[in-house]
């Protein structure tokens, strides 16, 4: 069997405990490539660069692992990696993490984690982004690395139509303590944001946003948010047509064949 | 009638020409408030910042008019406005753009002027994306203006369920040459992306991202490519739920309660 290739991406930087935890993951299912941004990214959502140019760097090299720090976005590291770095290679899977804090529900919109992982599921393999629901520096990130594993595992076996990408978040705690992998829908629910505002030294007014999710359907038991506040790892499959087609039903009246005068 | 409240955003930037014509789509139909990023924040997406304090600057006040700039993302942007300036107040209407260049198809997910758009809509009111596919600096935004006031109208008329929120886009032209609006899903493709390489002064490599969109179903006349390209306004409605709802059947598999031993 031809031997695999795995592109490791994350949105904490190309340095952190989760990246760290991501490569070993997959670290003995074939070559490892990671393209991880310089810097911290998080919140950056399906974000590119576009009036930047963007610096490469290679970190490290050992047998079967390639690691790449790249001045750009998440998503920015996954299109290096496929359109540069490992141009007409086939990739067998993309896997983007392990996030500090989970991407459950709408954070799936404005997770860094989760647009890398979206881009890569672009590409045709397997994209799969790996979240832990800890923010804590010193998180243990065990569980996250053995339910990952069992999912990539799965995945990989399995014949699965393209694109696919799944957002997996994984509850705090020992891997025994959990109870298991549920699949799930994204939950509903949104934001109550507020800006903390102070003033910096030199009496300036700065404001830092700062917030709370409201779960709008915290009985409904199919959702992410449900799974991941019961002890389960959640995964949730993602697409990328954000059509509203029940609102479209609704809508009909905007449709006109008719020209505006000048 | 109590005296409508409209918030205008943009991710080009609070002195673009797109933000002046997108006043002009609601200057008559309330009171204006414009809250836009200080820089251009192109292919921001839903990007929000998390690990920054952000400065708020009132730019200018006439007569229902207010402009602020603020320096973080369109999202930031949207944020700062309903949980800040306007905390408390009803909103009509959320209006971001006029883009420089069109968002349709699966640019709506890159695009700062629709992640704003976006968040506009999680806050219960008709959010609207407007973007002219028009790249040029003297990019003539009459048709975007005109049309795009032809679908405010019409929105602000209706009695429709939210939340709701329109990616428009427009195509190049004077409004008489324009076909009319038509109502659409959004387009599959892909960017196929090339990284220019090149060495700055000092003989460092970098790269700078450059591409080409290719449309999967160029044929298909229900997209917004498709309406685009034939000289229409194209109207999506855009919503948020990512869960792939087909890819859930074939992922059934993955469920397991069972717990992995530490």
């Amino acid at each position: 069997m031809k031997e695999r290739l795995i592109l490791v991406t994350n949105d904490d930087g190309y340095d952190s405990r989760g990246l760290a935890a991501a490569i070993e993951v997959v670290r003995d299912l074939g070559r490892v490539v990671v393209v991880a941004p310089e810097t911290m990214q998080s919140g950056m959502s399906q974000a590119i660069t576009i009036y930047n140019p963007l610096y490469l760097r290679k970190v490290r090299e050992e047998e079967k692992l390639e690691v790449y720090a790249f001045s750009g976005t998440p998503v920015d590291c996954v299109k290096m990696a496929f359109d540069y770095l490992l141009r007409d290679r086939r990739v067998d899977l993309v896997l983007s993490g392990i996030n500090h804090g989970s991407n459950s529900a709408v954070n799936v919109l404005y997770s860094g984690t989760m647009g890398a992982a979206i881009e890569g599921s672009f590409y045709g393999c397997p994209a799969i982004g790996l979240s832990l629901d800890d923010h804590e520096a010193g998180a243990d990130f065990e569980a996250s690395v053995r339910y990952g594993r069992r999912i990539v595992d799965q995945v990989l076996a399995a014949q699965l139509e393209m694109p696919l990408c799944l957002n997996v978040n994984v509850p705090i705690g020992r891997p025994d303590e959990l109870r298991g992998i549920r699949l799930c829908r994204q939950n509903r629910g949104f934001w109550r944001e507020e800006f903390f505002r102070h003033e910096d030294p030199r009496g300036r007014a700065y404001f830092w946003l700062t917030g709370a999710f409201v779960n709008s359907e915290p009985e409904a038991e199919d959702t992410d948010e449900w799974a991941l506040s019961h002890g389960y790892v959640s995964v949730v499959p993602v697409q990328t047509d954000l059509t509203d087609y029940r609102q479209l039903e609704n809508l009909r009246f905007l449709n006109r064949n008719e020209t505006i005068k000048n």
